[in-house]
């Protein structure tokens, strides 16, 4: 029923958005740093965002939550290269004049704006680029797919290559819904958003920004971005150091007509649409995680509940041995089996099974016995598996991440200076 | 009080022990790979033991339990090279037969030894090495420097070097005690001991042997070791991937006749005395953590509580974006602030500052102005420190670890093939 058709769609597909990057010179490489994304028409737009919950979080999150609150959103406007973050009360003024100027420029209020930086913690933003920037977007706003790729590649910090996810979907006589998304993220990352943000708020990280031409009210929009956020980008990691400024929006702007309500299955099929393109965002986050030569997905199975079978999942998918394993296509899965007991949940050995790659290597508490150096082989590939089975009841889990190699200590030892 | 004499003492100093380390087979290289340490005069002695508490943890830790209920022990018999962990029943089997071998060959019974393993997870002990090895050590037993260092060779994996401190202490007209320890541990660190043990029980890493020749009831030995590690051994890390082997000992003989107990000056001259050698052995741990360059040494203060602190300053030195930039030299003091925001505790970036090797770089709420070129510099040393106040209350809490380097990648990538 979800027909992709990722090649043909990007982020401006969805009916009603229009969008535009700039280079500011924010950013010491000749890069996009500036963007712009808005609901076409001259109107706010049913709206829903999630937030970092790391208590400490930067000036546009604080913002952010404020101007969420009434479910309704002209437009996001950001930078990166700067996270406007530990920026105090000058950081707040700077985030919400971003508001100011895209409202100029594009219309309505400040308030109407989400705003969203990513970079480096503890500078001021440079205001005088960032006016210009947005100044420069709002005159270069358009809905091709040239305006999508100008406004994505604005967003990027350490990413080596822009991420984007869509889908149409077809309702059946109610006609056709577009949802698409695109997003950043290489390093610090380790997402939890939630629809309240933070528990109290500093760098940058995982963006993602979402726009649908169907027509679904502020309250559903949220529950259906939380719901798709839990699966996707709440179930990766890279480094797993959740970031002051992760943000995830998703802007409806109800111009394909079609209205997604109540429990029935436009309902599940808009859900399943949207759980695809987060889905699709996060895998492709995890598989640009910086250093990354591969994509690591762990899948617990077996735990007492959901919740239990994701901690544990996470916790392999964080050990650093772990993922130095992964690296270098070692079957050392004592490693794996060890790394689930660092979540706290009680599981018995003796019950526990874990496929690495398709092989078994472990069953009832005691070695498999396998083909190292073949397995080793399997492992040299772009995807490797490891499926971790409790024998407590139900739950299950799977986190995306990636592994871990020295030029991830590379890119992190020097990226300040 | 406290009179360090490192360089004169080590672990036999304290009076009434034996030791013997030998190599045995266990290990490809020409090390030591199997240890026995015991008391003398064919007696069990007063011991008290703190295991990992990894819900997944090997055969010893399994027996370890079972065999330190009482509070007494003749000796401790390990080996390294193999963690006999995720070995099913055949490992409990081998783990009951170390220790028996070890009564046969210096008295009692197999439930009087406390068995420990640490080295690859998912192999069975090659046991004609290990029986070979245990009589060569029972043969070989002595009191000498040369027999602790012995010893002490043969616990290590991939520490580069061998980990040993001890105390004498002075107790006025009582006579004089003396408390030592030796230790191991280089990856695979992020303990947390408990009396208690694992919650559930997998690859070995930390194991540290005390002795001391104070008489202490079990008790409150196991009360004082507690204690001291909490300060030191769970107040460490490297890459935080807890153990499943994760074992610590103390040996009391009783033999300098000197006898703490009660809340007095003594058991406090006593504590201090074990606090300070255990700290010594978790910072040099730290210090040869595999891959690293340098010590970072995390402090929190003005948590709510010293557990509040504690899970902040974990969480800062457990940060593999925090740990490049103390490898990098590089003042990114955000990663630090929102990786104190990891633990999930709520604080107040406008009430908290941070003072990176001894330079002030964040205070209420935003940047101070410094030097950076100057404080990287600084960062070019053999110890690094972080100290965060969050003005919420009198929690405080120091967390020992190191850096991360591109040599802890190439260690963890190719250690198992």
């Amino acid at each position: 029923m979800v027909k992709k058709t990722e090649n043909a769609l990007h982020l401006l597909s969805p009916v009603g958005f229009l969008a535009a990057g700039v280079r500011a010179g924010i950013k010491s490489k000749p890069k996009n740093d500036v963007g712009l994304l808005v609901a076409a028409g001259g109107r706010a737009v049913s709206a829903a965002a999630v937030f970092t919950t790391n208590p400490v979080h930067a000036a546009p999150v604080v913002l952010g939550l404020r101007h969420i609150r009434r479910g309704k959103l002209r437009g996001v406007v950001l930078n990166s290269g700067n996270a406007n973050a530990c920026t105090g009360k000058q950081g707040l003024a700077d985030a919400l004049e971003m508001c100011g100027l895209a409202a100029e420029v594009a219309g309505g209020k400040a308030t109407e704006y989400l705003p969203c930086s990513t970079g480096i913690i503890g500078h001021l933003l440079p205001m005088a680029k960032v006016r210009d920037g947005i100044v420069r977007c709002g005159a270069g706003l358009g809905s091709t797919r040239e305006h999508a790729e100008e406004f994505t590649r604005a967003i990027l910090t350490t990413d080596t290559r822009p991420k984007a996810a869509a889908v149409e979907i077809a309702m059946g006589k109610l006609g056709r819904v577009r949802i698409a998304g695109v997003c950043k993220g290489a390093g610090m990352i380790g997402p939890r958003l939630s629809l309240k943000g933070p528990v109290v708020p500093l760098h940058a990280t995982m963006l993602a920004f979402l726009t649908t031409d169907a027509e679904v009210e502020p309250g559903l929009l949220g529950e259906m971005l939380e719901g798709a956020s839990a699966t996707s980008f709440n179930a990766m990691l890279i480094d797993d150091h959740m970031s002051t400024n992760d943000t995830a929006v998703l802007l409806a702007s109800g111009a394909s007509g079609v209205k997604v309500a109540g429990g029935g299955a436009v309902r599940k099929l808009f859900e399943a649409g949207l759980a695809e393109v987060c889905r699709s965002l996060a895998y492709q986050i995890a598989a640009d995680g910086e250093g990354a030569t591969k994509v690591f997905v762990v899948t617990v199975e077996g735990a007492k509940t959901d919740a239990d079978a994701m901690k544990m999942a996470r916790a392999i998918a964080a050990s650093a041995l772990v993922k130095c394993a992964i690296h270098g296509n070692d079957p050392n899965w004592g490693r794996i089996v060890s790394g689930a007991g660092l979540a706290g949940i009680a599981f018995r050995p003796e019950k526990t099974s874990l496929v690495l790659q398709g092989t078994r290597v472990f069953a009832g508490g005691v070695p498999a016995k396998f083909d190292a150096g073949k397995l080793s082989g399997a492992m040299d590939a772009a995807e490797v598996t490891a499926l971790l089975r409790v024998g407590a009841g139900k739950g299950r889990a799977t986190v995306y991440t990636c592994d871990f190699s020295k030029e991830y200590v590379t890119i992190n030892a020097d990226y300040h200076t």
